[in-house]
């Protein structure tokens, strides 16, 4: 009996000595990124020097050439690039007007969603039908729908607290609109944007199309302009628009993901990874989506050396390419994962839902470890990290659950993240530099614990 | 027995039958604020139509006649005025430049403490004698200092998690420092401006003299500025500057606390306020600190007549008058509350840390009712009010704990708070719609319950 509580003794207090050891280097992390994190300037780079880096783009090569060099002058164990073809899409001028028969034509502030087909270089003129869901969509005539422009006029529910599930809920608009429309004969499609906030700035952001349905041009309005719109086609159902896009599809592009690592000292083939997304959509500056990712995970590695922190298991950052209209740049490093035996992929933390106050982590994979990592809410939770209950990891990360890795998110406050969301307003000024320091310290702790713990 | 097992059955439903009541009504106090709310244009108007309201001034007398008449316009049962002598200072031109030999004039960002006394026509010029710490100032002979402008540069710490922690810890300088200078015969002092933000944005805030004491002119540098002086005097250690302060003190003004309520329908007698202060420092607009807070209050009372719930318990909010320099407001009120021996003051809720994203609740009186307080955590964790942990209510309030009174405080997300506060960049375009009205709806809850509850 001695014995035993001798030895229930020892555990508890290794168990206490080592949770304390834990909250002391916890704190040394949030104190250091709080006062000596380059992430808030390396930020400033990523949007006002180099700017849009959508997949292809030259941003996009500058942003790889830009990551890559920095994190190699600041003394890791390694830092390479991992080839990744991917889609080359670009934009090109754009404009819609309402037509008018008296007076002068009504501007309209759009943009075309992400992969949509140009239009010839005349536009497309045609009426304009307004719906407001898929549902009432199916109930109109095919008579009634061809050759017009569908106009889908779906706002994102303020009702939802957490606005990605208001995201979740209105995106599919998004994303089916100019297969429904086409599947119907209509010429184009305009749908409004996905954001909470009442502007004037377009949302862009990935769309579908299949093979056996015409592709048609597609485009997001803001959101006063869509207002505006509704109320011009209440007053006037016959109202048409002229809409041109200069959108253009190119041959897939060479890019790379850009990955960094400091070795574990006890279990080298152990590997935690952080990233983020480095490509961003072209009529913004990826501020928050997602260079904000990128350089929180650039900060951990800066962090750990800062500190001297030598990690059990190797941590290893990924700042993924194309991200936004592919993944290519995922599921090229899971494949990569899963043909590489030598290496156990443990754990994988995303931050890709903005540079605001963080508030907790999302979890996904076996239930096990994703208990490991609730379990560590208690050592988090006195620097506002109280929100450990979603089922998410990350899009980019996301394919790894396959080979048994936990998945993790970050999870920062949401309330202004689809504000600026794929729009021109996703610019640095957005960017509050505590904020996102406090997002970095916070993926510091998860990945310094990750590091110690058993799974 | 089997009546026992009866009884604890009935009360268990009943209890379950009251949550869910209580769940619903929530959600729909959410819903409502989050589509339906008028805090964020009254919030226009008091920052883009009203401006700075500093106690005595005409802004302050136009906020007040703005909101009686608004809160007369929306149906309540009863809204009024409570008079309220207020200080009246103000702060004139203002003027600090760093003198040089060889070149032009450097001109620093500054702005005078509330409260400072002026300089004559001509400014001060005197030679600047930079500390870090009222422990190092301490160590320096009057001869040193006699005469001189002393520059307390002590920054805020940026290590606090919690940024008010961090003014805790800091402000005493703002407070203390031309009682500490004069003490050694300075002629003048500035203070290093009570920021976490490194820009051009002198803050200001209330001070403080003894009669005992020579009063010297006080002013804040920007934190920039204080950076800026910091290097030149590292350069040349006998800078010498010259300072204008145009400040003036009136005699005391007339003015209001602004009284709205609902009366209770089962316990009229039994008083839940709620409130925000409608005096703002000069030099901004007052929109976080505290137009927020204010229109917040309005909205608790809107979205009960929306919903057309009629409180248990009457529900008081109040505006108040004078919290930044001098709390006349608030100690008035609770004069009132305690020679009215008729009315019995429950539960008092104060929002003044900001429109940003609420976190939770801080609470501080009698246990009992704390503990009642945070009871009601689990019916609005799902709003993100995690944090029930501080004892705290709210400058304005907290003369009401005398009377047993438990006392609350919004908590909103603390990070951005004091890059506005005091300070002329505390303006509208900073308000984020959807958080002001996230901050209305948790207050607007938690009056509910509190209106509900046994005490």
């Amino acid at each position: 009996m001695k014995k035993i509580l001798l030895i229930a003794c020892m555990l508890f207090c290794s168990t206490s000595f080592a949770q304390e050891r834990d909250s002391i280097i916890i704190k040394k992390i949030f104190d250091n990124t709080l006062t000596q994190s380059k992430a808030y300037e390396w930020l400033r780079h990523l949007c006002l020097s180099i700017g849009p880096r959508l997949s292809g783009s030259k941003g996009a090569q500058d942003a790889v050439n830009y990551t890559y060099n920095e994190l190699k002058s600041i003394g890791l164990d390694s830092v390479w690039l991992q080839s990744v073809m991917v889609p080359h899409w670009e934009r090109g001028s754009e404009k819609a007007v309402v037509n008018s028969k008296n007076g002068p034509e009504q501007p309209l502030s759009i943009c075309a969603l992400g992969g949509s087909v140009g239009t010839d270089e005349d536009g497309i003129t045609a009426q304009v039908i307004e719906v407001n869901s898929f549902e009432n969509f199916e109930r109109l005539d095919i008579a009634m729908i061809k050759d017009k422009i569908v106009f889908f006029n779906y706002p994102m529910n303020p009702k939802f607290y957490n606005t990605f599930e208001a995201y979740g809920d209105a995106v599919k608009y998004r994303w089916r609109a100019a297969m429904a429309a086409a599947s119907k004969g209509a010429s184009a499609v305009l749908v409004r944007s996905m954001t909470l906030a009442m502007d004037d700035y377009a949302h862009t952001g990935s769309m579908g199309y299949v093979d056996s349905i015409t592709k048609i041009p597609a485009c997001a309005l803001s959101t006063q302009s869509a207002e505006l719109l509704h109320s011009m086609l209440l007053k006037d159902t016959h109202l048409s628009i002229t809409l041109l896009l200069g959108c253009r599809w190119y041959d897939d592009a060479q890019s790379y993901n850009v990955i960094a690592e400091i070795k574990g000292s006890e279990k080298p083939n152990e590997i935690i990874i952080a990233g983020g997304h480095l490509d961003a959509w072209d009529n913004g500056q990826g501020a928050h989506d997602d260079g904000a990712g990128c350089v929180q995970s650039m900060q951990i590695l800066q962090t750990l050396l800062d500190l001297h922190i030598k990690p059990k298991r190797t941590v290893r950052i990924i700042l993924f390419m194309n991200e936004e209209n592919g993944l290519r740049g995922g599921k090229a490093y899971a494949e990569y994962a899963e043909m590489n035996d030598a290496e156990k992929h443990i754990a994988a933390i995303e931050s890709d839902a903005g540079g605001f106050s963080p508030r907790g982590f999302g979890a996904d994979g076996p239930e096990d470890k994703v208990a490991t990592v609730r379990s560590f809410q208690p050592m988090l939770d006195k620097y506002g990290l109280h929100d450990w209950e979603k089922n998410w990891g990350g899009a980019d990360i996301n394919p790894l659950k396959t080979l048994g890795t936990v998945v993790i998110g970050l999870i920062p406050d949401s309330q202004r993240y689809f504000d600026y969301h794929h729009a021109a307003s996703d610019t640095f000024d957005k960017i509050n530099k505590r904020e996102l320091e406090l997002g970095a310290a916070s993926m510091t702790a998860l990945v310094y614990l990750l590091t110690e713990t058993d799974f």
